[in-house]
């Protein structure tokens, strides 16, 4: 009926390749045996479902724009099936399909619920068409040889060259995009390139459409990742923009390995999987800027993007995260991985302390990450002294997160979206994202007179990173320096992070904020946190019967205040609850301005007609002064252990905080008891000038 | 020095006999492996820390409490090391540190922090001497032919007869109370006199200070199950109870198997123990009355009891317990579980749909468990129509529960306490306790007037259990049926609720509260659930930017009021997300007297300085009325998978409930969507009596 050829296929020469395939039909046993079984069950399920090709209707969510997604997965399911079977049953419902597809694409005209800027045919918006490409393109590549002359004509010029030339040269601003749409557009349109021999589709993909190398994927390898492998974004966005990348990427090295695809910019591609990889703890991607906190390593991009970094490197601790994600791509280095696994040859991945520099030329600040441990229940510091990362960005330069003993300790909210329910504005964002999740006062940095940073201007924000000063790693302490001096007019701002490892008892932080300004301003600095309160130490404190908001607007308005107290100069304590684990964080400021200052316990809730918000909490310490020092110890202690009904070590450690100026800097001194006791050296860089340099000196009576 | 003989050791004879030591000699491997090196590690590391015997001084949680707590443990670690090895380093340690002891507690009097009405010599309380016996006999059982004549004579005579002597008729009204002190007492007394041959020793602990059988372990085993082996305080405390019970129920099997004491009253002790394990969910007890929710199937005493089970019925469902518990006892029981475990042969424990009646005669209601599913991820309702269950008792008669894939979601706060930790009121009951968590309005039960069941006079609740009118099992539906007709004056509450197990879609619940009365009350029926609203249906809703609290008193004073929406008569809804599913609750009332109905979102928080409560959430239902019905349907659906982004069936499935008066009793029909109904038809007794049968009817259209 459609002319389906009766030689067996070749094998395919894109993402996958000969080897990809041989390893694929040898292999068997672990993790590789799930996800075998995996694909052939979507094969099956699609082949049992029919051809089902329905003319575009409906926007993303409904029902034709859904059976357009399900059917380019059923395709390469079962394409691929097809390669590891010979099962032919496999290849002529690819071909099926895609002839149902070539007998109506050519008709289509722009889909009926088009978005304005980037109207698609198959699907409401063109990044949906160009992520249809990449998989159909595969699928074809998988089952072609299997085909009749006539059909892969009728294919290539009815269906693949037509969206590859809707994709390229019908939508040129978005597929000469320095932005990862631009890269799913090049992906789809270099694939189709490479399965069927025409060389100008993989040009314009490289080098833009005018292939000058003003646009394509080479200049957004050059541009969309710091040096380090860092996106803007952060990498709940990174995971999303890796796949077309690695990819293509992939289909290169297989067509053009000359090109080394691999090896550009120095390794740029392996960096940035390395950094998504790295910016993650147990398993759940850091939750900067708008991020959904449920997201992780597990998601099928990353799935791909480890085999294929493993195809490349054969670094065995790629293992490690193997074992997490509990699953293996379908593909050589899956295969490896695998083997690795049930041979229980797993490498410890070693999750370093490390500087990820933002910026396309790293000079636009950095997240910076201070570990001790592994990443599954150690201990992690996240210091985010980056740009903004654009419209998905938070105004929330020099906030900090903390994890530890597996958990979300000192907290960052996220984004305020519920993806994909419906009943949740539609899965879209919310406005509690402008209202609370991107506001200053949401992060664990200061906020000035209660406004956020830049005033939310998002120009302004998007000029202005914060610098990542300094980054000093010694067997007492890894530490960062950030500072930002734009976010407040007239206030500088300056933040210095140790984690401090000490042989005989659980690491801890210290944390110091060096506020510079000539002028008075009501300093809040807030710490969320996860757990429940055990106690603390403020005098005069009061609990409030009827809680209200703490302010009217820049998320002031969505914090509940339960009760206040005030702060004396330094010794302030408060310990709270968190798993299994105590964690105390006391605290004190240096400030000669300041007349009095406070803490006050909030929790989110008001304002928040929809349920829309969680329930976090939180304290805030307020200050108001001219030039101030808020500084603070974060420790883990202890253990509270209920089936065993024991407890241990429930109180801090920490016997006294004293800070103190130098005239070269500052030296802020904890007393952890027992003969312990912890420097922190702060250097400035010449006099009158702002602090560049930390170290922390441990000293011991025993 | 210490006149230790030099012959090898028999076999001990009290919980561990012959058979335990021969298997633990010859098993390997698996969990017992484990087990085995943690014990090991408790004996090794007692001989390392040397003979630490204090004059007694501290009281609970102080350090003399704690080193002889210690000393205990590493008596009974180090003599069954020696068990097993046959190093007589262990059994040499066990005579000295024997031996310290003898020398010491002749001198002793009470303990200077003495409880004033039990007190002990080496502890504060005498409780904690039993246990100090129960062990300590035990360890001397096991090392005992390794001693001298003359030591022997001296450990019995200064040292396990005083102690002996002491519990018993030094403190005869503990030793001969029915409460599960008296139970450690006789444990520890008995099993002195199985280890020395004291005859007398045992016939009192079995029968009491004068022989006579009113008082002792048998009179104990009469009167402190339920027939059905439940104990009146719930299975928190169940199982700290459970361990005397069973350890000294073995050591009689051990020395007296004629007593056949496992088959005593119809096999009891057996059944205290399944009914333990089946009153939990995914691990943990089912926190009914005082009981911390972090606590579970894995403590000691369990791992203990399942052994001895195992040894009693050779059931190999007790493996998937033991699976769950991650270890097993040091016993031929546990080598036999581990063994299972190990060679892949565990069979699935078969949790019932069950009523577990109160009360030594069974007729002080009951608490009654609808199962769908199994116990780690299935579905579980828990009706509480039991009796008050004593001092530790909460004022929830008709509350219920409900559990699924894994999670508490509708919860009971269960008890404001942190165990052991000190800042938290020296880790003992706290306030909140009384205030909140025993209250009715902390419960999933109907409140009248915003007052607590029987005024909270806990004489009167201790008086009038709830009744349990019937339960009904068939392939539609488990259904329960509880009365309570004292808790309130003039206020007869009936409560009806079906676990209904389609074959198609997730089981639900059907629930019906039935009240009567001539006059008009408030009537507050609160759900307190885990998870974040996605929304609900309410007319004129209206969110609060202050919270205030819902009253001055019963519990009302923690409640913050953040949100209150209009009730229609029917088809209220309101959608919660749990983990990765959505469940909707939808509801209505039929009330003749009835002018409005309200729906009261609120949170814990007020009236808590020392941030003492958790800050749960829930919704009331509040309605005025004389007689009225309160009805709802609770049913999970759908999925939201964060890794893959998805969601699925996230709308709720019922289409309309519809309750009406029958002449018979009533009928609640629920429109499921997709020619799916269900209809619950409640019967009357007799004309103008109260609701005694239900049964659900289900309707497909396919
Ligand atoms: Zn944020
Ligand atoms: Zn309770």
């Amino acid at each position: 009926l459609l002319g389906v050829a009766s030689a067996a296929a070749a094998s395919p020469s894109l993402v996958l390749n000969e080897d990809d395939i041989g390893a694929l039909r040898e292999a068997s046993g672990g993790l590789l045996e799930t996800s075998l079984q995996a694909n052939k069950i979507v094969a099956d399920e699609a082949i049992a479902a029919g051809i089902v090709v329905p003319w575009p209707k409906d926007a993303g969510g409904g029902y034709t724009h859904e059976q357009h997604k399900r059917n380019y997965k059923a395709m390469y399911a079962a394409a691929l099936q097809y390669q590891i079977s010979g099962d032919t049953r496999y290849s002529h419902y690819v071909a099926e399909m895609l002839s149902a597809y070539a007998d109506m694409y050519p008709q289509l005209d722009l889909h009926p619920e088009k978005k304005e800027q980037t109207p698609g045919k198959l699907f409401w918006q063109s990044l949906n068409e160009a992520v249809w490409l990449v998989y159909t393109s595969q699928a074809y590549d998988m089952v072609a040889e299997t085909f009749s002359d006539e059909l892969r004509d009728r294919l290539k010029n009815n269906l693949l060259f037509p969206v590859a030339d809707y994709l390229s040269k019908g939508q040129p601003q978005t597929f000469d995009k320095i932005h990862n749409h631009g890269t799913w557009a090049v992906a789809a349109v270099g694939m189709v390139g490479y399965a069927t021999g025409r060389d100008d589709y993989v040009e314009q993909a490289l080098k833009g459409l005018d292939r000058r190398g003003n646009s394509g994927f080479y200049k957004q390898l050059d541009e969309l990742f710091s040096p380090d492998g860092y996106y803007t974004e952060g990498p709940y966005y990174q995971r999303y923009a890796l796949m077309p990348f690695v990819w293509f990427a992939k289909a290169i090295e297989t067509n053009e390995p000359d090109k080394a695809i691999f090896k550009y910019r120095d390794g740029i591609l392996l960096k940035a999987i390395y950094t998504t990889l790295e910016l993650s703890y147990n398993g759940l991607f850091l939750p900067i800027n708008d991020a959904i906190k449920d997201k992780g390593i597990k998601t099928e991009e990353l799935v791909q993007a480890l085999a294929i970094a493993y195809d490349i490197t054969a670094d065995k601790s790629l293992s490690d995260i193997a074992r997490q994600q509990e699953r293996v791509s379908l593909s050589a280095g899956g295969v490896a991985l695998s083997k690795i696994i049930a041979e229980g040859e797993v490498v410890p991945y070693n999750y370093p302390s490390k500087v990820y520099r933002d910026g396309a030329d790293g000079e636009q600040g950095a997240l910076t990450l201070l570990r001790s441990g592994d990443n599954e229940s150690g201990t992690l510091v996240v210091a985010k002294n980056t740009s903004q990362g654009m419209g998905h960005g938070h105004y929330d330069r020099l906030s900090w997160q903390f994890y530890d003993d597996g958990h979300e300790v000192v907290t960052d909210y996220g984004a305020a979206r519920y993806l994909n329910v419906e009943a949740k504005y539609g899965g879209h964002y919310l406005t509690e994202n402008k209202t609370w999740a991107k506001q200053t006062v949401a992060h664990n940095t200061l906020v000035v007179d209660k406004a956020s940073q830049f005033d939310t201007d998002l120009d302004k924000a998007n000029k202005n990173p914060a610098e990542q000063v300094a980054f000093i790693q010694d067997n007492v302490a890894d530490i960062s320096i950030g500072r930002i001096n734009t976010a407040y007019e007239g206030v500088q701002l300056t933040r210095i992070q140790a984690l401090v490892k000490p042989k005989s008892i659980e690491p801890f932080v210290i944390d110091v904020v060096s506020i510079e300004s000539d002028t008075q301003h009501l300093y809040d600095l807030p710490l969320h946190f996860n757990g429940q309160v055990i106690d603390h130490n403020l005098e005069n404190s009061e609990s409030f019967n009827i809680w209200k908001p703490l302010g009217k607007s820049n998320g002031y308005q969505h914090m509940l205040l339960r009760s206040e107290g005030n702060s004396a100069t330094t010794n302030n304590r408060l310990t709270w609850l968190m798993g299994d684990r105590f964690y105390s964080y006391t605290y004190g400021y240096q400030a000669e301005s300041a007349k009095q200052a406070n803490t006050l316990f909030f929790q989110l809730g008001a304002n928040d007609p929809n349920h829309n918000l969680r329930r976090d909490q939180g304290v805030v310490r307020r200050l108001k002064a001219d030039s101030a020092v808020m500084y603070a110890v974060l420790e883990p202690h202890g253990e509270y252990n209920g089936t065993a009904e024991y407890v241990r070590n429930s109180y801090s450690r920490v016997n006294s905080l004293d800070y103190k100026p130098t005239k070269t800097g500052a030296e802020l001194t904890v007393d952890m008891g027992q003969g312990l006791t912890y420097t922190l050296i702060l250097t400035k860089g010449d006099e009158n000038s702002s602090l560049v340099k930390a170290k922390v000196i441990e000293l011991s009576e025993n």
